[in-house]
């Protein structure tokens, strides 16, 4: 592993890889040491939660981090190329994360540089780190990948976390439901993928009748501005927020997971239920970023 | 000690506690390990001293920072509510400092995250590190806290950190004097606080005549936009510039201290002077800062 | 050596000092410890280039660092003087990396506080560590600094690194050409300062003819913006623009410079060649930025 560009380049074999390092390193079972190393976090776009998460992880293992943030702060101001600023980055640092609006631009940089490059989401298409810290949470809360019902709720046109964890659970032989409005349906290519896969799915505008038979509820936020017709949007968003009442008649070991941030999607009262698993999840991302970044710097570690 | 959030919830003996430590600190007898450490420095308003003095005290202790200005950056800005960026920011960071123009917001962050909350200013309301390197500057300054006249110059209404030191001085047997015009006087809040614990204090408009009492003359700045008449602003303005004309007859021990950053309430002649302490104030702002992280880390250190 | 303003402060033997300390860091020869040293890096002016070297070189020798880039998170916004705010940071780091847009704020700074001040750039002024590296290109490519021949291509008027590197090498015995559109000649008080000095140079439009006699290539950007007619820019643009055909007939050992960021005035058909060293000298600038910071923070440390 050189890069992580898109859960399509890995197989089964280093997802389970990827995640059991990352169990390792949380029971602290393994300590891997990142003295001297460093990594340019480079976010176009803003992004808190991910950018905080790597940055965690840089520094739990002692690393450094270099940030740019924006577009402001950057040579791409005076004109420069994306190509030309990736270099002069890859001069200074060890590595780079990468967040940009543009698909495609990870690879890209993979291209154009000699040291490793993650990324961190590159527009609607892939956001490989979240789907591997989705699929740890789903381990760590299910005891397995494999053979598991999983709903997937709301926008699931524009969602990439949706998009890179569909993806990524295939090799798992899963049970899929997709409840979002119908302009929001997952992309075709990915249903493709899919029936060629042999997983079945189903698609529905709605969670009625399903929740009883689910493990994971993994909800997206729907976007008004995603809406051409507000009437519409106001129609359906109510479908699509979870509430305690939702959840009623699921099973115990249901876990409710999100991307964050939620605006309204999952009702705060959710929070108090053994459900939610939302901000657990945000603090699975530190294991398995550690777990990337150690195994893509060659510094796996030792006990 | 879990959280710092306001003067008011400390007594006495904690406060002494603080500034004992911090001196201890400074002088090189105990050295606080924070390595593997981290704190989140949320700073929804710019402030380039407090924020570098907390990352410079965390830095200096071995620690690490995770660092967030404005709410251009933040997920915020995509509808997310304050305790759920909090929340969440809780599962990377072992303390937040969170610095932000509404009151009463870090006392809401402590109760919505299980890590310390350090208050680095909420609006008009408090600002508790700022009070407590301002009362190590005293004692640093005079040899002790007890039994001092102290006058407040500027404006009193909406400095928080005059509103801190005046709570934080009251358990030390002060003389007050308050030198503002009128209506920017000290909160009657305040006022009755110290009737109540018989602390003796004058409400001045004027350092007429006052000067040879003093051992301490905290100035703090008063804003153009806080008078809606500009004329009265012209008029007043002088009366509240500290140049050394104004401080012939001082005692050699009075110090003139300011939260800076100023602009023209002390003149640069007075930086020459032997009365001016506001720089250094400034530097002690590191030691009580590591003092506090150190012992709201769990991390006290050993010589 | 307490400061670093201006390549005019150095002496030739002090240049040789900072580049054989440079080489001996980047060979692993020397290893210098910056654990617990914090550099404040000020940048009013964007230069993700500068700001990442800088930070990197602290980084890479354990040391840690503050920043503050842009204004708009400063005290300055409050009305703060540049005195008081570089007097206050000067409180929290051990040294300060201060890059402007005014010409000779790195000289006040130097003035007004008391630890190390390293100019990273003041206007059109100077930008030593520029200089600097540039120096421990040309020495890396050509095995020595005296008597090459050297041309500067493009902006010679506004280009500071350019009017930095003329000064550092005069010491060096150099053959000078000058090639620029008359507009944005060299600026006069150089050119004397080289005829004092007894250095041959000459002033050109155009490559035509002299590429066969040079050692270094140094291309600086021609702005659109430093142009009043739009028509003679489009008329010179490409006298100044760096392609294989213009390299045709040089020597094999020539470099190619450029301070970057680039626009099209190197094309990327450049970058294949040989000549090509643009992105190895932003790579130097680490190892010397190391040297610099390490000699003024007094910790030059053993091997």
């Amino acid at each position: 592993m050189n890069n992580l560009i898109s859960m399509r380049d890995l197989k089964r074999a280093e997802i389970e890889s990827i995640l059991d390092f990352a169990a390792r390193i949380e029971q602290g079972d393994v300590r891997p040491d990142l003295t001297g190393k460093l990594a340019a976090l480079l976010f176009a776009e803003p992004s808190t939660r991910t950018h905080f998460s790597f940055d965690t992880a840089m520094k739990r293992m002692g690393g450094q981090t270099l940030s740019m943030s924006g577009t402001s702060s950057t040579s791409l101001q005076k004109g420069e190329s994306l190509a030309d600023t990736l270099k002069t980055i890859s001069m200074y640092a060890d590595l780079i994360v990468l967040r940009s609006a543009v698909e495609g631009s990870a690879r890209f940089a993979s291209e154009v540089v000699d040291i490793p490059v993650i990324n961190a989401g590159d527009g609607a298409n892939q956001h490989p780190t979240q789907a591997l810290l989705d699929l740890y949470s789903i381990i760590k809360t299910q005891g397995r990948l494999d053979g598991l019902s999983i709903a997937l709720v709301g926008d699931l046109k524009f969602g990439r976390t949706a998009h890179s964890l569909v993806q990524a659970l295939s090799e798992f032989s899963p049970r899929f439901f997709f409840i979002s409005p119908q302009h929001l349906a997952l992309p075709s290519y990915l249903l493709e993928d899919l029936r060629e896969a042999g997983v079945p799915y189903q698609e529905l505008t709605s969670l009625d009748g399903i929740v009883p038979d689910l493990d994971i509820m993994y909800v997206t936020r729907v976007q008004r501005e995603r809406f051409v017709d507000p009437e519409e949007y106001e129609r359906v968003k109510n479908s699509y927020v979870i509430t305690p009442a939702v959840l009623e008649g699921a099973q115990p070991t249901l876990r409710v997971l999100h991307p964050l941030p939620r605006v309204n999607e999952v009702s705060t009262a959710v929070d108090r239920t053994t459900h939610a698993y939302y901000f657990q999840q945000a603090a699975n991302g530190v294991p398995v970023r550690q777990a990337i970044l150690a195994k893509l710097l060659g510094t796996e570690g030792t006990k």
